[in-house]
């Protein structure tokens, strides 16, 4: 099985490509084709954490090394309160201390927080270099490593800091999913039933039909094959149409409004991305359902679907709805002062409002928190 | 006496007005054109040191403030040994505390180092917003401002951490050079020359032709006039024609190879950037007369016109020349391993090389040091 998807950018257009086994060929994929992505002898600098690297860093290292590239790596601490200016000052001095060139390249083999760094890190680095994508986590598969988007958190706000700049290649293996723990596997799920609801109902009637989604072991090859290839292409085909995200772009942020002020608040710690996103869609769903714009029955097979992956549904007790109204207003996605909310309009279609009145949002926050 | 002169950027071009008052003008710039570079209302933090807010804040403010503009100001320390990302993470939180939106601007009003800092934060907050870039030293008028070269520096390297962001618009007002220190304004002269040496022999010769260039006072309005539009025509003409610096602009570079060495090995303090380009421009035009790209005459007129500036001409007694060619290939123009160099082939043209043997450097550096 090998799915290989272009993410069809003016400037420069890029593969993402999905196959077992893709992590121990980075070298082969960065140097062997007619025209390699990367200039031979180069330096590269792979960056991962330390659990990630244990499990796959000297595959790649020697992947990359075989193909003749020289090769050092920066392994910065596992979790989203390291994603900070701070890790990134380690990389700089990481790419200083390796003498990376304008040609040189960093390869991030992690989840999104390393992808994130390691793609702002390359952003600003010299201006700019290249930077090649081997997503570890389903999350950043299915999202973070596509699309081009790095940065880092400000103390204050999620993501506040960053840069666009696009991968050169994404390399994405099922098989390293294995070691993924359970949770997070859940959390990537969630993105995957974002794209089901706002772009690709074929991918969510799959989802519906599959037993049981709460643990890998329970997902055959062939749909996790499919589950990513589908993913990947409907960000793919958003991305190619909206770069910037002037327009078509926001619809990503499905779920992501109400998801980025309930991770926020609880200090990024005891909700990941994922579950915040799932509450986040809940919530979306809800505030779409009281609008008028799809009809509960639809809004009850997301929820259903969220339930069956296992994904929390509920806002935490603890925190305070005034809060998270408060937080909402600090959102980068806030545009002339108004909350921007991506609503499903059917399932496989979402559309962006800052027509949500602070009522309605107030009424469905309250209805979510668990009590 | 007005100039407007466009950056044709295939995304998006800009103008730079040159124009006594012009500092007084930014609200209008802003807002009152058939399409307005800013949404009424918007939010805009302007960006300054000390001496330049006291000198020029308040009308810059009235200004904004009068075309209906939220405008907020931070306040960031003068000097090439603030262009840190430390300083930058103030400006993040001052865009944070005024809650700048992705619809918002940041505008410089400074020398390079807060047009420089404030671009980069512009750059990266949000993954991008507009930045007005209004130069007040002459370096910056003729250089910096223009072409959307941004960033700060490692403690170990000049502008090693930056993005490509181009302003939203370009204000310069020759009037402000009145409160430029003496040796500032020589400065941004050296750069003035190296546009006469790589690009505009009519610049050049005007150059020459003025009885003094060592202070403002004796240059006329005129000549002033003219200088700063050759200047940032040849800028702009220069980075149309290669935005990210893949061939062409790499001649703007000309002085700055050895430049930057000066400047790095002497901590930033002693010698600005102004100087050490001058020097570099010295020792470029020596290496290119040993080399016979152009002849003995050109590089005597380009060392005499120099000196009529009252710039530097010597590689500082303190230095080692072992430390500058050591410091030369950690630069950021190096490719490959090879230091490259910009040399005149005659006065008005130059181009990029990495052909300059070592022990021609080493030579000619060692020629061109202070006894």
């Amino acid at each position: 099985m090998k799915s290989i998807l272009s993410v069809a950018l003016p400037q420069q257009a890029y593969n993402v490509v999905i196959a077992p086994q893709v992590r121990t060929q980075v070298g082969a994929w960065l140097s062997d084709r007619q025209q390699p992505l990367l200039k031979p002898g180069q330096k590269v600098l792979l960056v991962s954490n330390p659990v990630i690297f244990k499990h796959y860093g000297e595959q790649a290292i020697a992947s990359l090394t075989q193909a003749g590239f020289q090769v050092s790596h920066c392994i910065l601490p596992a979790g989203e309160r390291y994603k900070t200016l701070k890790s990134v000052q380690k990389l700089y001095d990481a790419a200083l201390a390796n003498r990376l060139e304008r040609g040189s390249a960093m390869v991030a083999l992690g989840g999104g927080v390393i992808g994130d760094m390691t793609g702002f890190a390359a952003a600003t680095w010299l201006r700019g270099i290249a930077v090649v994508q081997m997503p570890t986590s389903l999350l950043a598969m299915v999202d973070a490593s596509i699309g081009g988007k790095t940065g880092v958190n400000h103390p204050q706000g999620k993501n506040l800091i960053g840069a666009f700049h696009q991968p050169r290649l994404v390399l994405i293996d099922p098989q390293v999913l294995k070691t993924l723990p359970a949770r997070e596997f859940r959390a990537g799920m969630a993105e995957v039933i974002k794209y089901g609801v706002i772009w690709d109902v074929d991918l969510f009637e799959q989802l519906e039909a599959a037993e049981r989604l709460d643990q890998l072991r329970h997902i055959s090859a062939d749909l996790l094959q499919s589950i990513l290839t589908r993913s990947c292409q409907a960000k793919a085909e958003v991305v190619a149409e909206d770069e910037k995200e002037g327009g078509l772009r926001a619809i990503l942020n499905y779920g992501h409004t109400l998801g980025h002020a309930v991770e926020s608040l609880t200090g990024y710690r005891s909700v990941n991305h994922g579950e915040a996103v799932a509450i986040g869609m809940v919530a979306a769903g809800q505030i779409a359902a009281e609008m008028g714009w799809w009809t509960e029955a639809e809004c009850d097979r997301q929820l259903a679907l969220i339930q069956k992956t296992g994904l929390p549904t509920h806002i935490p007790a603890e925190l305070s709805i005034n809060d998270i109204l408060e937080t909402l207003k600090t959102d980068k996605k806030v545009k002339d002062g108004q909350v921007r909310f991506v609503l499903p309009t059917r399932i496989g279609e979402a559309k962006v409002t800052n027509q949500v009145e602070a009522s309605v949002i107030r009424q469905v926050s309250e209805q979510l928190q668990a009590p």
